[in-house]
């Protein structure tokens, strides 16, 4: 990588590791949307060691919400296969610190909370597939809108480990049947960003009554030639640990996503 | 391949030549359904040369309904790619004859009738795709069922070539939405015998007005909580080229199919 001044480069043209400079030197607070285009963006959850295990398992038995494509040796702030200069306590724009189940700070680092017993898990993203899809030319909704994808908790349980149980929170976007298809097998080559869609068609199979009304992000339009495609969402395993009320626990604050140095094309399975 | 009584071995134990041999000695003048399990059965299209080349300008064009998988050189009744000892005047347990695009005869081989510049067409069946389905644990509703699978016209219509052009015809099969990924999954990789789908959820997206009244073929229940999902027929040239009323044209009888020694395995994609 060269030294150049490159906060002073387009949006676009940043790589992963200009992204976490620019996040460390307290240059970047808000959202990654849109940045460094074709490298893994992933969501962040630390922990003590004492329920990493547990959540481990959790993420091990629910693959597809919960992809893990990283995780730290404890107490280390490091993970190198992500990307080598990586550091967790300051690489992403913001945080957000949870006591007892409870939403406490939004801190733009973690240089005074780091313990030597956390454990870091980086979990795909679906700003990976969203990016596979439009680039072979479909129209992602929530992405024209330029809105947040509308998220819906199901009737699918989890499966529980530990403390870690409930509902498969889901993404829905609407598709004409021909590009649902297409869908389907561009999404099954990315298995570490969710993979191939849980569901299609009726929502009320899977427990959703109102496609108007989502449980998290904004709704979209679905036309009346669409098909609603329901994807595993990493709103899962936070809507999981909120319900676990940790003592204690980080996150990524919503959309304050880890750029890595990973492409996006390495995490296609073909 | 031994020489032994293979008529006298369970008809799921036949191998393709096996089947090739039954036909060409009179012995098998029926369905090859259930036949020789594991190997590719194909659609046979022979046309006289003057057309041949309008009719594979056709195919390349409709590759989803007309997969290719030989072509015999004009005048040879072979195609050694499919079978060594393969002779398409004998080898098909029972053959078509049309006369100006009027169905004239049906002879259980061709001897009288082959001649120097007809070519042969041999087309991917859902045999195989059915098979990869049943593999995987999927019901395939017309095989549990045991009857024809349902084919309905479409008002999708096909790209033309010289006198060919219609209507796709497509087979309908139901699944749970969660089967219906799985199902493109596994058709996705084979293209050769139609592929993924070309549509799924509402007929009358694809101009299809009532499942339970096929044009060809037999309904088949589907349950509420389920999906349609519409595959590309090899039926599409066959009505294409009625349609067309050709002077001349042969082809296999409905389901008495040419059982070829490729493994189904051979045309997957990945």
């Amino acid at each position: 990588m060269s030294d150049q001044r490159q906060d002073l480069l387009p949006r676009d043209r940043l790589d992963g590791a200009s992204v976490r400079r620019l996040a460390r030197e307290g240059r970047l607070v808000g959202q990654t949307s849109g940045l460094a285009p074709g490298y893994v963006q992933g969501n962040l959850v630390i922990l003590p060691a004492d329920v990493a295990a547990d959540f481990l398992r959790f993420c091990q038995r629910n693959p597809k919400p919960c992809p893990v494509i990283g995780i730290s040796e404890p107490g280390s702030p490091h993970i190198p296969s992500l990307g080598a200069d990586l550091d967790l306590r300051t690489d992403v724009p913001l945080y957000r610190v949870w006591r007892d189940g409870v939403l406490a700070e939004e801190p733009t680092d973690l240089e005074a909370l780091w313990r030597p017993d956390l454990v870091a898990f980086v979990l795909g993203c679906s700003f990976s597939f969203e990016e596979a899809l439009i680039a072979d030319g479909l129209e992602v909704r929530n992405v024209s809108c330029g809105v947040n994808v509308p998220m819906f908790r199901t009737s699918i349980p989890c499966a529980p480990a530990g403390p870690f149980a409930g509902p498969l929170v889901v993404t829905m976007r609407p598709f004409k049947a021909a590009d649902a298809v297409r869908a389907v097998q561009i999404t099954s080559r990315f298995p570490a960003v969710h993979g191939a869609p849980v569901h299609l068609g009726r929502p009320d199979l899977i427990g959703i009554r109102d496609l108007a009304r989502p449980d998290y992000g904004d709704p979209v339009p679905v036309a009346d030639d669409e098909i609603p495609v329901f994807w595993a969402c990493g709103v899962t395993p936070q809507a999981v640990m909120e319900a676990a009320r940790l003592a204690f626990a980080i996150t990524h604050a919503p959309g304050a996503m880890l750029v890595t140095d990973v492409r996006n094309s390495r995490l296609a399975a073909l």
